[in-house]
């Protein structure tokens, strides 16, 4: 395959207009008692309020809108169980198009129901990758539609980038941005951004120690897929994507991890003092801060909350 | 005692300013998905992210900062085991002035923390109103503290009442405001700035069924104070002040009432779609806004989120 040049500064700021009226800009909130607690200033961007209650929302809606008329017509598609399958399947439907959505016959009925309401087309297959590619590659065939990876794919990284964007055109002067990595959209998209905004921003990815893939791949410089994952971040289990690798081994200063009692710790926290709802997965950048303090003491650092979409009655607390 | 005059527009803006730097503007949310439920366009002023997460710091830090110098000195003192406790204690801690807490010996240990995190000397007594108010009087009449009551009392209503003000400032044309009544000091200072704004805009209160004399004395058209409440809104069991009920005759257009059943309803929604923490108290607007749906169809209404201290293991889900 052809080299593919990563997202130009302009390219993400044509995203955000392009993506503009389909997204929310995420508000950004602040705990006086959390400063306290790490000794350093924080601001959080809360894409836990963003549309289907994740950054997801971003590259999905970007990649919808960036199709031609004629792609447009045939739809999209994608497997997914996770916030990716609803956030597809919603840009689909504001777009006026079809969406094709794979999913593991064991997915959780409210994530099938959430593509259901979007009005995405769920295709149930067997909970192994084999039966998701083979199956997303049938209903491509057959439907001519074009497939959205969650991550591992430009327009996606591009409209993730967005997130960053914003931060930075809302809150002067940060420091430091952190964000989660699973498949690296998120983060990928947040170091491209802040390297174009400001090459001093250092940019930090968070990972639960049980799924540390990106962490042993950044400190190899080689791609290591996980295996195994285990860890209550269940948005965190994926392996790294090869662009967005290449991404963080490039503008990614480190990757810090955080234990599950960590994650837990810091998912309270937050839902004690800031009075807001997150899943396991978007504690992780919290945890990692309070676990590594000394790096960040007196800084003013950013951090991207990514979506709050949790089981209300198995809240680890 | 003689008649006191209400506050007016001007002594409630003085009051914004005056706590300005000791409070958060909180943010205004919306949620497409729920006005899809209600048939209306709704906005919700998210006093949960208010410090000590409720709105109540609001009239605590007026009444602390309108002291004379030679009351400060002496410092504050009230009788409470709920929000107004431990927004007391912050307000004179950030005044640098002494606070009185009189708490009652069964009150939750999670509460006293806060007291005392805030600097405040917390006097336990007897759990009756009789203990605690013998208490109190020792107090005041041993250090010199002023007595600043939770609800009826000029200078807290005029505090609570710049929620209102910040809303009507933030968001154009609201045609409706709601607030959770319990003493009344929210739904006064929302209902008394709202018709010095624009008389033409509805101020609703909102009250459990299990909890309904603010209903029953608008009603009658005379105080009838509560009697064994019972419903999960714990922070609306007090009955209503005379103050605020002279405000609430004048001003309010009808108070409405929720069950305990449409109020977890509704927080669970607020919880589900709107990624927020909230107490059972403070999802009782939006509980009786969905119980009397045909009122407010097609309208713009603006619902005072009033407070997010809930025990998290304690959840009604």
């Amino acid at each position: 395959m052809e080299k593919q040049e990563f997202p130009s500064f302009n390219d993400i700021r044509f995203a955000a207009v392009r993506i503009k009226s389909f997204i929310h800009n995420t508000p950004i909130l602040t705990s006086s008692a959390i400063n306290e607690l790490a000794g350093c200033e924080l601001f959080f961007k809360c894409e836990n309020f963003q549309k289907v209650g994740a950054f997801k929302a971003r590259g999905a809606a970007n990649s919808v809108m960036k199709l031609s008329d004629e792609q447009k017509k045939k739809g999209v598609a994608t497997h997914s169980s996770g916030n990716h399958a609803a956030a597809l399947a919603r840009a689909a439907s504001v777009a006026g198009i079809p969406s094709y959505i794979v999913m593991p016959s064991n997915a959780p009925e409210i994530k099938k129901k959430a593509v259901k309401g979007y009005g995405g087309k769920i295709i149930e297959c067997k909970p192994t990758l084999k039966a998701r590619e083979t199956n997303l590659e049938k209903v491509v065939n057959e439907t001519g539609a074009t497939f959205i990876p969650p991550y591992d794919y430009m327009d996606v990284i591009e409209g993730q980038a967005t997130c960053a964007l914003e931060f930075l055109e809302a809150q002067d002067n940060l420091e430091v941005l952190m964000a989660p990595v699973g498949g690296g959209g998120l983060l990928g998209g947040t170091a491209l951004l802040s390297h174009y905004w400001d090459p001093e921003i250092e940019v930090y990815g968070a990972e639960p120690k049980g799924a540390d893939d990106a962490y042993q791949s950044f400190k190899a410089g080689r791609l290591i897929p996980q295996t195994n994952p285990n860890t209550i971040a269940d948005g965190l289990l994926t392996s790294l994507g090869e662009l967005n690798f290449e991404i963080i081994q490039k503008y990614v200063k480190d990757i810090l991890l955080a234990s599950d009692d960590e994650i837990v710790s810091a998912m309270r926290l937050i839902y004690e003092r800031m009075k807001i709802i997150i899943e396991p997965s978007c504690a992780v950048p919290l945890a990692a801060l309070l676990a590594n303090k000394s790096k960040f003491q007196g800084k003013k650092v950013g951090i991207i909350l990514s979506g709050g979409n949790v089981d209300l009655e198995k809240l680890p607390f």
